[in-house]
Order: C-alpha cells, then structure tokens, then sequence
C-alpha cells in the first residue's frame, strides 16, 4: 500500500475539531461522512463534547486507542502545529489541513513550522487551506460544504486536482449537475507537503483514473512537475487550466494562494512539452475529458461530419478548418451506398447534409459508410432532434456505432429539454456530447494532439 | 399600418395545405395556432377536407370571403406559383413560403417564377424554404414544429432572425429552455422578397425589440444591408453570428441556402464598420444580447471585480486583460469603507477578493462603494453561492444595486441545481449572469463597443 492510498482508502478517520456546532467546518466534514456512508470507522476529536451522530467524542488524537489511517484537522491555524505533532507521535500516514491563516495570508513561518513537523513524522499531508479529498468510490469526503449547497458527481473515472478550493467546489457542483462522474478529486491548497506532481504521479497508477484534469495558478518546483508530467502524459491524458496567465492575473494570484504565476507563455510552452492539453476555460476541462475517457485513439485526424441541418453543418466545418483538422473526403463507392437511400436534393459532400427530412435509416446507412470508409479517421455527427422525421430511437443507432470503438464518434445537437433528455442517454452510452460545434471541433482537435502524444 | 405589420400581427390568417395528417407541415402549422391561443380568424385551405380541429375547411383561397391578412403556404413546391397567384388576386398583404424545392436545390427557374408573382401584386413575402414567424405577444407561430420538441420562448425584447431555419428552430428551442425572452422570432429561408436588410429595418421601428440578433450565412445585397445597418446600429445594437467564415465552410454554405459566403475578414469588416457586434458562437449571442438589453451604457470601460473565490478573481482579471478591459483603481476612500466592515484578509485591490466566508453584508458594502466611486464604470461580482456564509438573500441585495440602473452590473456564478436557481432569480431581475468569466468579459467588452457605437 503506498502512502498516499491512507487519504482515499482510510479504514479509520479522526476528525480534529468534530464539532456540534453547525456552523463549523468540522460539523460539516463529520456530518458529510456520516451522510455519505462512509465504510470505515470514524471518531470525532473535541474536548468539550461527549458524543457527536452517535460516535464517542475523544479529548485528543492520542487518545484514540485505534490505529488511524488519516487525521482531518478543521481546528484555528495556530492551534495546527500541536495536533500535527500528535498526529506524528501516533504514526498517523496521512493528514489532511483543511484550515487557513498560512502562507496565503503572508505567514511564512506558520507554514514552515507545520512544514517541519510533517518531515519530521514522515507523515504525507494535503493542505494547509484547501478542502481536501473526495472520492466517491471509499465516500472519503472532506468538502465542508453542505450537500444541498454543493452537489457530489458519482464514481467515473475522470480525475480533478485543484489549487484552489473555491474554483473546485465550483466545478465539483457543476460537474454534478452535469451528470460528469469522477474517480477522484482533489483541493490539496498551498502544497505545504503533497503538490501537484505528487498528485498527478498518484493518479497515473490509479486504476480508476483514465484522465487527469488539473487548475493551477502556479507550479511551486517547475523542473520536477514537468518531468513527472511528460511521462506521465504518454499513458493518461492529463489536461490544465492555467490561471493567471496575463499581469493582472498574476497578481491577483499573488494575493490568493501565495504562489507565484510566471508568464503564460512559458507556462503554455512547457505543458506543450510535457505533453499536457491545455483548457481555456473550466466547461473545455470536461470537453476535452469526456472525449478523452471515452473514445479510441483515432488513426488520423480526417474528421467526417454528418448533419440533418445545414447551417450547423456550416458553422462546424468553419470550426474544423480554424482548429486545422482536415475534412475527410469519402470514396465514391462508400457515397454511393448513402445515395441508394435518399432523395436527390441529400448533399454527399463533407459535410453530408442528409436535410430535415432524414429519419434513423438514412442516419444508419450514413453512419455505416463513414465506418467502413478508410478516408475517414473521425465522425462528427449533428443531430438536430426537433425534426419531426427523427425518432428518439435515434439514440440507440449511435449508440450501437459508438459501441464498435472502431472510430471516435462526437455528438453534436441543440436544443430543449426533449433534446438535453435525449443527449444524457447518449452521454450515459459513453458518447460525448456538444451543444457547440466550436467547442465540439476544439475536443476533436485536443483528441488528435493527445494521439500524437501517444505515439511518440 | 405598415406592410410588414402583416406577419406579425394578422387578424385573420391562411393556411395553404392545411392537413389532417399530423405528418405534415401543414397540419403542425395549423394545430400551432390553435395551440398557441392566437386571437385572429383562422382559415384551413384544403380541397380534400371539410373542416380541421372544429374550422370549416375551403377548397381555395378565392373561396374565403373574408379578407385574409395573412397567408401561409406549406403545399409541394411546383404548386405554389398557382397558391400565390390566388393570394395576389385576393390582396393578401402578407405571405409566408414555407414550402422547400427552390433556389436552395439549385432550382432558380422555380424560384425567379415565384418572385415575379410577388413583384406583380405588390405582395411581401417570406421564404421559400423557411420556418417564418413566431411572436409570441400575438401568437404568430409558423414553426412547422411540434412544441414537445420545440419549446417556444415567452414574450420578451431580444428579436431574432435567422437565415437557416435549422439552425433558428435549435436556437429557440435552447432560448426556451435558458429562459431567455424574444419579442419576435423570424426564419426567412431564401428571401426570394423579404431579405435581412428588409428585417432588421422593421424591427429597428418595433417598439417590442431592444436588441437585434442575426445569423447569417451570406448576404444578398451588401451595400444596401451596410447603409441600412449602419443607421440602425446607433440606436439598437445588432448582433451578429456569420456562418461560413473559412474556405470550407463557404462551400457548405453553397449547398445549403444556395447563397454566396463570401470571405470572412470582408463580411468582419464590414460589421464592425456598421457598428454591429458579431458574436462568434450561438451562445455568444445572446451573452451579449442579455447584457445590452438589460444594462445601462457604460461611461467608461473601467471594470471593477468583486469575488468571494480568489480562483475565479483571478480567472476573471486574466480574460478582462485579455479583452483589453482596464481594471478600475478604487480611491482610498471608498476602500476604506469595506475595509471597516472586514476582516485584515480581505484584500482590497483589483479584484477585491472578500473571500470564502463574505457574507451578505460584506457584499452589501462593497457593492454600494463600487457603485459610489467615480473611478469604476462597471461592475463584475463573483458570487460562489456554495460558500456557507452566503445566504440566498444576497439576490435581493444584488437585484437592489442592479435595479438604480447606475452603472451596468454583470454577475459571474457557477455551481450545479442550487447555484442555477438563484442565477435564475436574477436573470428574472434582469441581471445577466455567467457561468465562466471570459464569457462574461467578452460580453462587457461588446457593450463597451457599443457604448463607442452610441456615442458616435
């Protein structure tokens, strides 16, 4: 077992700070593994309570007669060096600090202190200033945000690190509400001891993980991340947000996690180096990760498009060539088996415009030739579900295509509540979605580097 | 009355090929209007049927003795030039061309036949090869569609015309969906008469409108479309997505509305010397259509952001810079007033990051000093509603700020089903929210351009 699996598998977790006060941050870490059935065994540490949800109230760490696999201190920043020391004389592995008043507020040597007492024990800890893990697989969960506030996503197999634990509280609600499922996620704060290299190093050798998604704001050992990053980068994607990536930027970094942001170009071309995708924004993270967790290393990147509307047939085209991906273009014999059935007025150019008046058949045939074609690396397919030739049994003939994991298959389709309906069955099926054909072509484009990454 | 008036508000209408068939156009077109409670007389026109949903069927148009302000014709198209040489010799005013089967399949003989007819009997007409009209004040909806996969947006004052009607029907379907309002909803296929120009013309003069918004693929007359939007921009702002922006996408376009695309940088310069706003995706649209019908314009474009997550502070300042947006550099003065009511980690720069535990009174100080301080022309509040010590009255006090119309006030806040209930709530206040800051930048920087546009 390595050291870092205490923080995701722990058969036993202290919470320092425990407290019955709702409003507290350790009222609601222990509340959020009682309420998320938590399989192993937990004991509330306060010394001014005997009993919290039924568990017996400890005074101290050192009086807890169990082994603990992984502390929680919740307690003032100034009360943390001496809980840490306790957590090391009772050879706790893993701790986690959620509180803040460290480096982020300019206090350096509160920081080295801790910094020191966690060398000393050889324990590993996340934190300080951070929200710590959550992992729905083991329901470790020490977000002390409210459930109702603060929806879970359930067990996936796309990973998130985050240095800032507001923007991945943000993403986690986000991502819930999504439907986006995760194998892990992280706010592991200022680094005092775990950083993100740590992290990613861990996640590549997690079987749950087939991506990395990542937000930095800035990277504390530069050398060492990028090394780690570029070995890694050959196995699992792993795909970054940078924040601060322009002066003012920078400095508003400066003043929230203490670290320093460097210069966007830099940053950009060492994570192109390294083989990382880079994100523009937090919603291109999961584009880009819901293509990648689920579709096949496409041969090329000779992209097909396949629409029942024109002008999303239009402005996808537009998106493809600005991103660089070349239009496939299909043999005659395989065109031909498309225009057996349809009518004359069907375009069998890139892209094929099979009209608003296309049903599931002519979308089968279609599928079926872009599949067998070798001139075709890539399908995009946009489906526009208000045409009332269009069934919803449509969603099972992409889904009996997408399942081959011949070829990736993109979906793109607009609309209401019908069509967002229909599109969650396709995502369930394991087919990425998009409601924009730029941010649909950016995904296919990110696809298309990553297999270049591969093959190196 | 002016001619155009005709589409919009008819008291009485035609329905050309008007079916009992729910399969065909005509009887989704039909059963539309009888859905939609629209006021005016309906005619069903129908040589096969004595009466549909109740109304007396009439073998021709010539057979209805009352006067028809509208038509709508939905019959194969080699009977058309028939149906509308009727129409002219009734005086119809008003003719809607649903019908496909001209120019778009290259068939321009069919296609000049029937603009002559319009020409002859001084008709307007819209179409062919278009959905037509939805308004929902007067119940107009000839959206061939059926509302359980459409869904139609409720009465507002963001008009819209489309030249795909695919591409139109998916983006009022998702409007409907987002909650977003339009005053008129316009898809005008082929303009075999009625063209953009014609469009943006009249709604410039529609009280209803506010904002103008436009997807184009090519247009028709260029110059006459640059002198009439230029004219309109100073008072309304026209936004406007171009289709068909790169090589390949022009070729798409050619068989699609059978319309010349044209080169992007040419179609780019030309609206932006028309000072309209063009958007580079569907979703920006209606960005910047949210924010220009909702805000006062600014005097300047000085932003100032206000956060309760340093994450997305720092996000938020990078985009701005990104945008060319300076940061606004608050007097001493009016700092002091939040620093009284704050803890020492506030930091009180640009942004101001009140930090994770800011309640609504800290945000309620903040704002009113952002508001007061004559170096700040726009305001960016970051509100991450996950954080415990914000409660849901904070709306009320961001509606309160919003509601003096002093200087425009744009929300940033991203979360999962709670998060997007609230946004709702202001949304319905008429406060533009953003899920992530560089749509909310680009947004502000569009009405920074037209506050320029204005002012010319």
């Amino acid at each position: 077992m390595k050291q870092l699996d205490y923080f995701f598998s722990p058969k036993s977790v202290a919470v320092i700070g425990a407290s019955r006060d709702p409003q507290k941050i350790g009222h609601v870490v222990f509340r959020n593994f009682i309420e998320g059935k938590f399989k192993g065994r937990l004991y509330p540490v306060n010394p001014n309570a005997a009993e919290l949800f039924g568990h017996r109230c400890y005074p101290g760490i050192m009086q807890i007669r169990d082994r603990i696999d992984l502390a929680i201190i919740t307690i003032p920043a100034l009360l943390v060096p001496e809980a840490l020391e306790q957590c090391g004389r009772k050879s706790i592995p893993a701790v986690i600090i959620i509180s803040a008043g460290f480096k982020e507020i300019g206090d350096m040597e509160l920081e080295d202190k801790i910094k020191k007492i966690i060398k000393k024990y050889h324990m590993r800890a996340m934190g300080p200033n951070c929200l710590g893990v959550l992992d729905p697989y083991s329901e470790v969960d020490t977000f002390f945000l409210p459930r109702y506030k603060l929806e879970r996503p359930g067990p996936g197999n796309i990973a998130f690190i985050s240095q800032s634990g507001a923007l991945g509280s943000v993403t986690l609600d986000w991502m819930a509400m999504k439907n986006y499922r995760i194998s892990k996620f992280i706010s592991y704060g200022n680094a005092a001891d775990i950083d993100e290299a740590d992290l990613i190093e861990y996640l590549a050798e997690d079987d749950k993980t087939r991506v990395i998604c990542c937000y930095f704001e800035g990277i504390a050992r530069g050398r060492r991340f990028f090394e780690i990053a570029k070995k890694i980068s050959k196995r699992k994607p792993v795909i970054v947000l940078k924040g601060g990536v322009t002066e003012a930027g920078t400095k508003a970094v400066s003043s929230h996690t203490g670290s320093l942001a460097g210069e966007a170009a830099v940053y950009a071309s060492m994570f192109r180096q390294a083989g990382m995708l880079q994100a523009y924004d937090i919603e291109q993270i999961f584009d880009f990760a819901r293509v990648l967790s689920t579709q096949p290393i496409p041969k090329g990147d000779r992209t097909q498009i396949i629409t029942n509307g024109g002008g999303f047939g239009v402005l996808t085209t537009d998106w493809m060539v600005k991103n660089g991906l070349p239009l496939a273009k299909m043999g005659a014999k395989y065109l031909d088996k498309i225009k057996k059935v349809s009518p004359p007025y069907v375009a069998l150019k890139n892209p094929i415009d099979l009209t608003g008046d296309a049903d599931e058949e002519r979308y089968r045939v279609a599928l079926q030739a872009a599949m067998e074609d070798p001139a075709v690396d890539i399908i995009t397919l946009i489906v526009l579900l208000q045409i009332p030739t269009l069934t919803a049994d449509i969603v099972d003939t992409i889904a009996e295509f997408s399942n081959r994991r011949e070829k990736p298959l993109i979906v793109i389709s607009a609309g209401g509540r019908y069509t967002e309906v229909l599109k969650k069955s396709l995502e369930d099926f394991g087919i990425p979605t998009f409601s924009y054909p730029e941010r649909a072509a950016e995904a296919i484009k990110a696809l298309c580097i990553y297999a270049k990454t591969r093959g190196r």
